[in-house]
């Protein structure tokens, strides 16, 4: 029946009606969670220049880029690309409007971002992101580290997990803990080596750093540390007692005790019962974009699932675009991929997610004033309803109804006289008097 | 102080955060009004293969679309491009999906589509459009002509236009009329001097058709037709006096008098007081696409503005795609175009839209918890709620608020102690108990 391929393409996410609605709905709460947070949305062109998105690039990104051209123009000319994330458009964005922005700018973007890789599980070409930022004007309150993680624990709630561990740590507290050994020169491949090390065992992990010629007292002394993990009453002691006399070390100590203290005051609260908090000094995120706080979340019971969401502050948003110092703390979450995973794990439960609230079913033509009638009514009190028009045979228009929505209401002569309605759940079959519905 | 050129790509539309909040109330309110309408909310890729976006086109899509591409690729070679509207999409979604939808399949599309077309006023490069559509199964009463035009007005409502004017038509009638007169080779040219008619004088318009040798009095019979407008009362006797025994013709005077009949009767409600409708027969939308119901909506006091949104029925939505007869009826609000005119006229008012509702201003540290627990409260009734965390001083945190948000809240001790706080409205001074807000 099918004359050509009418797929979509390969590695993006194309969702059936009610998975599409279970989608939006976490989409929309997330969003919702940001923006009670006080962060303002804002949105970028999905095209921007190649000379912006590739400003910093290298490596992977420079590979994964679509490029966008018109007629008669190869890859090489292309100066217009998909942007990759939402962090270099948000630079670019802050530098152009700079001056009607009002700083510390909280800012969110909720949307689609493009990368050419091999489509494999979970990894899309087309991707939703959501991302928070709070970009200071010179400087920026560790204050803001904190909300950052708050609005993103606020945002998980929303998400059908049972429980959530945010760990955290800081930048700071390694890269000082180096400069007091003497290890300046190693800290690119010690940050690597620790950033691998959830992922391989304790002794590829000693391997590897005495791999470096560092001396085995300093290996000890970076697996000490890289060990240390706990509530702030357990860790800080123990961050102490490593004797660090560096001033880098010192600040990252300060900064993560008024983070730690300040997440469980704040997830104390009955609110948070699903979200725990633990300091942990392996967590380093990969990129060197980050400078300070950095953190990520995982799900306990579902460990498989990964980062759930993760970020960090970083000392310059926009270097490549000004000279401006714009310090910054973000984070986000990889909508599409944890989608995705959660389907996998049966812990999206698409069977109760019908796009529809309540299907008018008038028998008859003669019905259907009194049908839209009823639908307005309804409508005005928020529901999302549909009147069935098709010329079908009522079992044929219940049949679609259930398909469709989750309540029906049928309208037929005896209904137009009364004035009463009868609803239907149709998932349950319970019949009640609409009076009496919600 | 910039390093790099950081604006847009020309023919984007990127808004300051109050424009954009005023952007974003519109376009969800739309999308609120269509899945109220029982409408299922789609979403299909951003990118699809060419071979599918081009099935059909020709003209102008195929000079206007993106191609998007990897590295070492030409233009000729890209498979894949940018979607240009969401109606090829939607075909493929429908023909992709066929099995599993329950059809009619009443679907809605509120998204970006991309045109590489010369950037000039109101036209993008980048732009939001929002579909609305009914499939039908082989076939589609006339019941959904007129629901489409109903959802639209629901949407339009939420625009801040005084009045509207509905302009509905049947291209049966006009197909009908020349076959009555047996100038069916003549229909196409026909069709594009009536679709034209509005924006030249009733002398050019005669003009054409005299060149077309029809015969002056075909000539007298197409422009009688075409001026027939009004109401129903109006229209149907005039119509029915033209005696075009034709049954296209007559086929196309029923379906336009149930749905002018319908739509009259629905719109008398006072919730529609600012839409008016009536039947036009000069209007026949250009695409030969639409089979049946055409409509387009305008602005009776803005009439620069142009069509608002327009739509109709179409015979077969994806032909190209599939041998399965999907007939349907659609209608399309091309919102950034909307809105950049109506910024143009001044009919958005940006000045009243700060995209957080209220900012919290912590006099020092030692309010924040109060801060933090007060914000808390007002974000579970519904509230967008920034706390200020900088260390400014006050003055300038209250600056920092009033550009940001509508209302403003200062803790400082006294706050603390006692529990009870004002809150000033920062557009017009006034303060008041938080207990007596809202």
């Amino acid at each position: 029946m099918k004359k050509i391929n009418t797929s979509a393409i390969s590695g993006a996410q194309e969702l059936l009606p009610s998975l599409q609605t279970e989608f939006d709905r976490l989409k929309s709460g997330i969003l919702h969670a940001f923006l009670a947070h006080g962060f303002i949305k804002i949105e970028t062109p999905i095209i921007d220049r190649t000379e912006i998105l590739l400003a910093k690039a290298g490596g992977d990104t420079e590979k994964q880029i679509y490029k966008v051209i018109k007629t008669a123009e190869t890859a090489d000319q292309a100066n217009q690309a998909l942007r990759f994330d939402h962090t270099v458009p948000l630079a670019r964005y802050t530098v152009e409007h700079m001056n009607e922005l009002a700083f510390p700018f909280k800012a969110t973007q909720v949307a689609r971002n493009f990368r050419g890789e091999r489509p494999q599980k979970g990894r899309f070409r087309e991707f939703y992101q959501c991302d928070v930022d709070v970009i200071g004007w010179e400087k920026l309150p560790i204050a803001y580290d904190t909300e950052i993680i708050m609005t993103l624990a606020d945002a998980m709630l929303v998400l059908p997990i049972p429980r959530f561990l945010i760990r955290v740590s800081n930048r700071k507290l390694l890269t000082g803990l180096l400069e007091g050994l003497n290890l300046q020169q190693w800290t690119s491949e010690i940050f690597n080596i620790v950033d691998h090390a959830e992922k391989v065992s304790p002794e590829v992990t000693r391997e590897a750093l005495e791999n470096l010629g560092i001396g085995s007292e300093n290996v000890v002394k970076i697996t000490t540390f890289t060990q240390i993990r706990g509530k702030r009453a357990e860790i800080i002691p123990k961050l102490e007692s490593l004797g660090s006399q560096n001033e880098t070390f010192e600040q990252g100590l300060r900064e993560l005790e008024t983070v730690i203290t300040e997440l469980e005051n704040r997830l104390r609260s009955e609110t948070y019962a699903r979200i725990d908090v633990e300091a942990d000094m392996v967590i380093v995120r990969g990129l060197d974009y980050y400078t300070g706080t950095v953190f990520e979340t995982v799900a306990p019971d579902y460990r498989e699932i990964g980062s759930i969401c993760s970020g960090g502050r970083y000392a310059d948003l926009a270097r490549y675009y000004t000279d401006q110092h714009l310090p910054g703390v973000g984070g986000s979450i990889g909508l599409s991929r944890l989608f995705y995973i959660l389907r996998n794990y049966g812990l999206i439960n698409n069977a109760q997610s019908k796009p529809v609230d309540v299907a008018i079913v008038p028998i008859s033509e003669n019905e259907y004033t009194t049908a839209q009638e009823l639908a307005e009514k309804l409508r005005r009190s928020d529901k999302k309803v549909d009147v069935v028009l098709t010329d079908k045979r009522l079992g044929d228009k219940l049949t679609y109804a259930a398909k469709i929505a989750n309540f029906a209401i049928i309208v037929g002569d005896d209904e137009v006289r009364s004035g009463n309605f009868k609803i239907k759940n149709l998932q349950t079959g319970k019949v009640t008097d609409l009076a009496d519905w919600q």
